[in-house]
């Protein structure tokens, strides 16, 4: 048996060890560091930060609503772990948010001894933030928030360099960060389950089947991120017809992805009832999807077949990949990230060659003014398109960067969920998963008839000290 | 005995395959018809275009929260049938506004073969979801969901017309679509409603009861409607005064309306218990009743006092007018929206007779400026106001499009009803209304004792074939 | 024994005979007194009303949110008291509104008879009713919706003399409203529940304890305040680069109290688990903090460190404070609103005075323009800043300002609380707290066993008579 852990190291108490830790050293480092930007001089200049507060502003507040809300109540499927899911996901995010905004002030922004702190910078960070949440997924209910954490702490540096390498140096376009956050993150958390469970196949949990009500709660948040997720497509877009575009590709997949849902989930069950499952996860792969090519000009039926055709990979990717991967690869995806995250967003980066090339054509046809993919004037668009690689090259580079996506975020998730493995973090042993009563002070739910399950707890953490 | 349904053509088939058709037909009518504007090709126009973005995108997400969250929790106000109500809300809004959007491409925007998308002819599409959504209310949970989709599919042309007759041709003054939408898709609904239940009178279903907590879920949708409304009356105007009177008299109407339902609820019930129907109704009847006035010159008492009137005649409309119907007409409204859209849209529309002919009286004496409708320039206003028509016209025609919407509704609702009838289109037995689990794979609900609703369901769905 | 209440006058007439003298004395004020603003001549203005609306309306609507959704839910914490939560906390917000609006217009807006109504004003009195909504916390469950109001008539006026003497006379710098809306507001509620309940400890009663269900709707209400709260902040802030930091310093504060808030709690806890009041209401500590601070110049690691400390702060007197308090001086605090809005608000205060202090002593050194508390230009900043009393002068008033708002509201509480004890308004018997069914036409609720609730209220409503 193992040597009894000194109190001050109990699992319980690593959270706010580390966490506490953490809140000291972003301190520190925002003392020594981190100003806000000078005061504009100028009335001039007071109008323009005035605009830019108003034209980033509400965009931003638009996504905050979808992570903290939508995509918190989206996790509480999970009948008794709906608390868990909620306060995770929120811990999660400022954790990260504050953790890109270190790193990235330390990379990237480390002028003159200072960074200068603005609304774009927390925009910035809180898209790296996003990876976080989604690779959650994958093993949620199924890890301890000592464990989350430290997957936070790998996961952000590595999203910081693929995005640079996918970003700037192979210049990909990617407004709505279909592959570098979506399949970049849903790689990572399928390496990190595949390390963290290796070979056991994870049994169907009694604590695992969604109630009608966490059905209810689940599906409200999917319609919270249905409803803004333009704006987390759009927020990142040159204002004008580029920003403009982007929303209507959007909401027309998003439009499709959700009537398309329940085309394939109805022919897909033998009686023809819908699955929860799929119309929560379902009606957003078009935001996946258009994410990528949401601001090149492409007609907009373009928008509505990637929308139809990404809730089709979806629900299909529900209904046979994912035993499949269970089965064959005893892969473990709680959510479903592959199905919502991965297959629309490669589908996404095909379609972006596929726009990229396309448009190429049109360019050498009549309308010169449709090439821009940020809608600028026409003389910039001749000379400095795709930084003058031509359609060919930029195509090659659309691919290269899914390529670098999948594979960066395949790697370093192993690795992670490897690391994930050290018995100090507390992976909570199977029978108490899935339990808001485990980490927080939650009454026993009434409608469970488990009422022992605090003397098997208090057992199992004693067996846990031993 | 009716014949054996083949499988193809099942009842629970119809629907993807209604779906689907649907779909492909509207890939290639976008295919062939459908484009985005130019890009503009200078920076000027780039502004311009960008806050037309910012102006009219913060109001449109407003609507979609309205529509999507805010309405689909209303409805769960039945405790088994959440999930359906929030999905079928969710179906049908972007089934509607897909329909719309075709529509009004072939009949509206037909030129040069090209339909130029822009947000503007989006929001105009959702306002014509927006009919069906609350016709829906009349029949909620005894319609299958094909017969839903059928019912839209009726009931989009229909409002194109008669919002082409009522605002085109008439020059009916409704900025926030208290007779072409409200009062519309009200008698829409009753029609449809009468002629699918025709003389059998509904009995109450054990299912139907609201509880404690179903009706908390259908209170914060009606808050979300509550907080949004002003941004769906005042999106339309024209932006300056007008707008910003649209959103003052709105919220004004709707704090009043908020503050009387109370009384009226509590002064009409014997021990003066508030029903929670009456709250989650009355509450938004101001809002209902103030679009059509909303951009008037009026004085601010005027909104004031139509939101409190409003809010009595829904509360009265609960209390004693549906159960009278009811009895008398055998007219079932379940969701009651003859007192939350029609009372208060009649309502509305006198108001405005009133305010049009008020308003030319104020205009004989001192204050030009105060006259104009939209708020323009007075010059604009001596001449062209209301078309030149003089206010007496003018109220006449306020007058004759509530006529039209009323009428036109009830006939087109009363055909369409029948044409549900259809036995193809499955409507579900009564004995399974009002439940979630017979179109969602939802585990049955532990609340109720009914674990073998599964095997009558069974044998009804094999009655339904023989 | 008592006579017994005439039918005209029983309590639960009393409410709506209330509330409808309050609306007809509205719509008499606002017919004699209220009107719009002229419509503006010319197009110049037009864009400038336009921008202005285009400027505050998405602030004003994520306030409306915020008190209506996030604070409404928020208090559904009480499981079978969710519904009067919500609908209290809705009519209070109206009625307070209107109340304000009435007050304001007679003491502050009468210029030639007439009130201009605008979008300002409007805000203005929702300010105004947000204290009520937190005092209300104190009493919450305990209190009959007659008393809820009287409180509210009697806060609203003493709230407005407060936050003239305060801001107007002290010119104390407060643009979050965090002395004069949190701390008055908190301190007026515990005035109220001491002098209502006096020395009787409060029992812990059976309906009192938050199930998972609860919890879970209460932090979803948490969430979304966290979400909004930064419009909340920033919306009377000068445009420009003081309304940009004020967003920034108040995301900022949130995001160090989320986290903080979670290690706090789980060092306090003996297993190491996290209470959900923790962080319901730890979370949003750091919102209460900084308001007071949020558009001064001072480096993003103070509001790191305010929003942190008050987390800390927050937690320790939930887990210490409350009971003492409870214990020593029987003062009884439902919601722990001295945790949430007092401590961290007397600690904003607090970092208010150190604010001015510290920005004076950077003033005489190098960078004049990082003085000024509102991002104006240079040289109004050397004349005019503070008035013209100095650092030390500014500090001073802070601290009055704190006084005043701590004072005043505590004597006024504990008169409105004596006032809350007549008979007439009817304070629900201890057994009867906590209970939807006593105010709302609400099913029993089936997790319930107390299936004879009816019978009891029924004798204690005759008791109660006689």
């Amino acid at each position: 048996s193992r040597m009894p852990v000194p109190p001050s190291t109990h699992p319980r108490r690593l959270l706010p060890l580390f966490l506490g830790l953490f809140q000291g050293a972003l301190l520190l480092f925002f003392s020594l560091f981190v100003t806000y930007d000078e005061p504009s001089a100028q009335a001039q200049d007071t109008n323009l930060v005035a605009n830019q507060v108003y034209s980033t502003f509400p965009f931003f507040q638009d996504i905050q609503v979808m992570l903290v809300v939508g995509l918190g109540l989206l996790l509480t499927f999970l009948p008794r772990y709906g608390f868990s899911a909620l306060t995770h996901n929120f811990l999660l995010l400022n954790f990260s948010m504050q953790w890109a905004l270190v790193l990235q002030g330390l990379l990237h922004h480390f002028h003159h001894g200072q960074i200068h702190l603005d609304l774009h910078k927390l925009l910035i960070s809180e898209f790296a933030a996003v990876t976080v949440l989604i690779s959650v997924g994958a093993i949620l209910g199924r890890a301890s928030p000592c464990q989350l954490l430290v997957m936070a702490t790998c996961e952000i540096p590595i999203y910081l360099a693929s995005e640079w390498v996918i970003v700037t140096c192979l210049g990909v376009l990617d407004v709505g960060g279909t592959i570098t956050i979506h399949v970049f993150s849903c790689y990572f958390g399928l390496g990190v389950s595949k390390a963290l469970f290796r070979a056991t196949q994870q049994p169907l949990h009694p604590k695992e089947t969604p109630t009608p009500r966490s059905d209810l709660m689940s599906l409200v948040g999917t319609l919270i991120l249905w409803v803004f997720w333009p704006s987390f497509v759009a927020v990142l877009c040159q204002p004008g017809d580029a920003q403009h575009r982007a929303i209507l590709n959007t909401l027309l997949a998003m439009s499709a992805s959700a009537v398309t849902t329940v085309v394939a989930s109805s022919l897909l069950e033998k009686d023809g009832k819908l699955s929860p499952g799929h119309l929560q996860n379902g009606s957003l792969a078009g935001g996946v999807t258009i994410g990528v090519v949401a601001d090149m000009t492409m007609p907009p039926v373009a928008a509505l077949a990637l929308g139809s055709l990404s809730a089709v990979v979806c629900v299909l990717g529900f209904r046979f990949l994912t035993p499949l991967l269970g089965r064959k690869l005893t892969l473990h995806d709680q959510c479903g990230i592959h199905n919502l995250h991965g297959l629309p967003g490669i589908l996404g980066a095909a379609a972006s060659v596929l726009a990229v090339l396309v448009a190429s054509k049109d360019t050498s046809g009549s309308h010169s003014s449709q090439l821009s993919p940020v809608g600028g004037n026409a003389s910039e668009v001749v000379e400095g398109q795709w930084g003058g690689r031509g359609a060919g090259g930029q195509a090659l580079c659309q691919a290269a960067g899914l390529a670098v996506a999948v594979g960066a975020s395949l790697l370093a998730g192993l690795l992670t969920g490897a690391a994930l493995r050290l018995p100090r973090l507390a992976r909570p042993p199977e029978r108490l998963c899935f339990d808001d009563s485990l980490y927080f002070k939650i009454q026993d739910q009434a409608e469970s008839p488990g009422t022992d399950s605090g003397a098997e707890e208090g057992a199992l953490a004693l067996k846990e000290q031993v």
